[in-house]
C-alpha cells in the first residue's frame, strides 16, 4: 500500500512532531499500569507548564478538541445560568449552541468575523453573568483576542463570574497564561500547535470554578468529578477507573510536550512568530490581502482573501501537485478566504517558503 | 528512554495487531482530505461486515468505548422514556447511570454477577418499554448473554421497542449479527478484540431507530445527526465538517479491520475460541475455579476465582517479573477474581501457554 505524505498547512491537523509520531507506535501500556500512570502524571505536569497554571485539575480529555468545549459547558452551566458568549467566528457560534443545549440563557455578543473580541461590549452585554466565554485564537478567522484583558475586566466587576476560554488553536503556539490572566476554564486540542494527532483535549479548571461545578452533569463520559478520580485520584487518594484512557494518544502528547519543553516555550513561540510573519509578509508581497485585522493576526494561522481565482481549484492543485493541504474559509467566507496554518512542527521557515513558492506557482503561473 | 514492553492480558486494552500499530505511525492526513475520506468510507464498510449489518449509520465515534454507551442513550432516550436495563455486571450498572442522566425512567433487572441475562425476566419487567438494553459480553464478569434471543423476544411482543446492545468486548472476537438478531443500537470499543489502541467507539444504528432518534440531543459532540453529515454526507449529499476526526486512530482501525477480514471472520472467531478454551481448561487443570457460569463463558475474557493467595501481589509479580498484565475483579469481586483477556492479536495459543506457565510459577512455586 502506497502511503500519501502530505504537508498539512491547513487549520489543523498539522504534521505531528517526530517525537509524537514515534510515541504513537511504541508498545501499548494498560491504562492502570504504574508505568502508564507515571506518563499520565507527567503529561498533566507538562500541560500545567504550557497552560501557565498551577491548577490541580489539568488533564487531557478523551476526545478531539470539541469535546473540551462540551465538557466546559456540561460541567459548569447550571440550568438557567446566564452565559455571555463573544461570537467572532465559527467557534464562538458553536459555544452558543453547546451552552444552550446545557440549559444556559445565552447572551451573544456578535462581532464581525476577523475582528478580535471587544471587551467593553462583552462587559456591557449583561451585568451579572455566571460565565463569560470567548475564543482566544479563532480558527475560522485567524484572529487573536485579548483574553487577559477580558478576564481582568470580568473579575474586577464581579468576582463570582467565571471566565471560559477556547484555546484550541493557541496552546503551544502563542502565549497562554491561565493563572496570570485569571481564566477559570479552558480547553485545547492536540492537533494544532501542540503537534500531536487529533484525539485529545487538554483541559484546565481553576479551584473556584471547580467548587462551582455541576455536581452530576447530564454527561457521564465527561463528568469531570469522575474523570478526576481516575486522573488525579479521588478523595481517598486512590485512583478509580472511569473509562479506558486513550493510552497511545496520551503517550504521544507526553512526547510532544517533552519536545516543546526541551526546546523551551519562548523559543517555540518565537519559532511560530517567525514562520507566521514570514508567510504573512510574503503573501502581502505577492499582492494578496490578509483577512484578520492587523495587530490581531495569529502567527500560527494566517487568513488571506482569495484573489481572482477559483479557491477550490487552487487548493486541489496544491494537494495534487505538491501534497500540500491548506484550508478554505468557513461559512460565508468558504470560497473567499484561505487558511494557512504553520503550527507545531510546521512552524518553520522552510514550511513558510514552501507554501509561498507553491502558491506563487499555482496562482500566478 | 527505555520502553516497557507489556503483554496485555487484562480486560483491555490488548496488544494491537501489528498492522494497527504501523498505521498509527503512518503520515497523518487531514480530516477532509479525499484520501482520508476514502479510508473513512472503507472503515465504515469494514465495520458493517464485522457488525453483520447493512446499516447506513455505521461509524467510529471519536472517543473510547464508553462514549458509545453515552451516544446510545443521549441520542435515543426521550425524557420520560421507559428503559429496561439488564444488569449482570458493571457495564449494565453503568447503563442505568447513563440512561438516567438523559431522563429515562429506568427499570433495572438485576442478575447475579457472572450469570447471563435472563430474557424472560427482562421481558416481564415492563410491558411496553421504549428501549431494552443489555450487555452482550460483560467485561466485568466474562459472561456472554444471548442478545439474539432477547431481541427476538422484545420485537415479537412490541415492534416499536428498540434493542440496545453493548458489544465492547464481543465485536471482532465472537459472532455479532446485528441485522439477523434485530439489534437497533450497538456500540463497541477498539481496544479489545478489534486489536487497536483505545480511542474509538464503533457504532451502528438501524433505520427504525434512526427515525426515532432525539432530533437535538443535549450533547453537541455526540449529536449523531451532525456526525452523520460528516461521516456519511448530509441531506444534500455533501459532507459537513463537525469536529476534527481522530485521523490517526481511524487509520489504525482501518488497518486492523483489513487484517481481520483478510484472515476471515470465522477464522478470527475460531482463533479466539481456541486460545480462550485452552486457558480455561488449563486453569481448571491447575485446580482453579472459573467464575462465569459454564456454557456462557467468553473465550476472549476468562474470569477465575483467586485461590488462597493475595490477588494484588500475584498481579504485581506477573507485571514486574514477566511484564504480563492481567486484570483484577470489579466491585465486590475486586480482590477475589482475576480477569484474563486473550483478545485480538493476543488470541493465540502462545499467549494462552504463556499466562498459564507464568501463573503456575507465581502461584504454585
Amino acid at each position: 500500500m502506497t502511503l500519501v505524505d502530505r504537508v498539512l498547512l491547513g487549520p489543523g491537523p498539522s504534521n505531528p512532531y517526530p517525537e509524537a509520531t514515534a510515541a504513537l507506535g511504541a508498545p501499548l501500556l494498560g491504562h492502570l499500569d504504574p508505568e502508564f500512570l507515571r506518563v499520565l502524571d507527567e503529561t498533566c505536569d507538562r500541560l500545567r507548564t504550557v497552560w501557565g497554571t498551577a491548577n490541580a485539575r489539568t488533564l487531557p480529555l478523551s476526545g478531539t478538541g470539541s469535546i473540551g468545549m462540551e465538557a466546559a459547558f456540561a460541567n459548569f452551566v447550571h440550568p438557567g445560568d446566564v452565559v455571555v458568549v463573544a461570537v467572532n467566528g465559527l467557534f464562538g457560534e458553536r459555544m452558543v449552541d453547546v451552552a444552550s443545549r446545557y440549559g444556559a440563557t445565552v447572551v451573544r455578543v456578535d462581532h464581525e468575523w476577523g475582528e478580535p473580541v471587544d471587551t467593553q461590549r462583552v462587559l456591557d452585554a449583561h451585568g451579572s453573568p455566571a460565565i463569560v466565554a470567548a475564543v482566544h485564537a479563532e480558527t475560522s478567522t485567524g484572529s487573536r483576542s485579548d483574553i487577559g484583558e477580558l478576564a481582568a475586566a470580568v473579575h474586577e466587576r464581579d468576582d463570582r463570574a467565571l471566565v471560559l476560554a477556547d484555546c484550541v488553536t493557541s496552546l503551544g503556539g502563542i502565549e497562554v497564561k491561565i493563572d496570570e490572566w485569571g481564566v477559570d476554564i479552558a480547553y485545547s486540542g492536540t492537533q494544532k500547535c501542540l503537534g500531536v494527532a487529533p484525539g485529545l483535549a487538554p483541559f484546565t479548571v481553576s479551584e473556584r470554578a471547580w467548587a462551582a461545578r455541576v455536581p452530576k452533569p447530564p454527561t457521564w463520559y465527561l463528568d469531570l468529578g469522575m474523570i478526576g478520580d481516575y486522573v488525579s485520584g479521588g478523595a481517598g487518594g486512590g485512583r478509580t477507573y472511569h473509562h479506558t484512557a486513550p493510552v497511545a494518544m496520551i503517550a504521544s502528547l507526553h512526547a510532544a510536550l517533552g519536545r516543546i519543553l526541551d526546546e523551551g516555550l519562548d523559543a517555540v513561540f518565537a519559532r511560530h512568530e517567525l514562520a507566521g510573519r514570514r508567510v504573512q509578509d510574503g503573501l502581502e508581497a505577492m499582492g494578496l490581502e490578509l483577512f484578520a485585522r492587523k495587530g490581531n493576526r495569529l502567527p500560527e494561522l494566517t487568513t488571506v482573501n482569495v484573489p481572482d481565482v477559483d479557491s477550490a481549484t487552487v487548493r486541489r492543485t496544491l494537494l495534487e501537485r505538491y501534497n500540500i493541504e491548506i484550508g478554505g474559509g468557513v461559512g460565508q467566507y468558504a470560497s473567499t478566504v484561505w487558511r494557512i496554518g504553520l503550527m507545531g512542527h510546521n512552524a518553520r521557515l522552510e514550511r513558510a517558503e514552501l507554501i509561498l513558492a507553491a502558491l506563487r506557482q499555482v496562482v500566478y503561473r
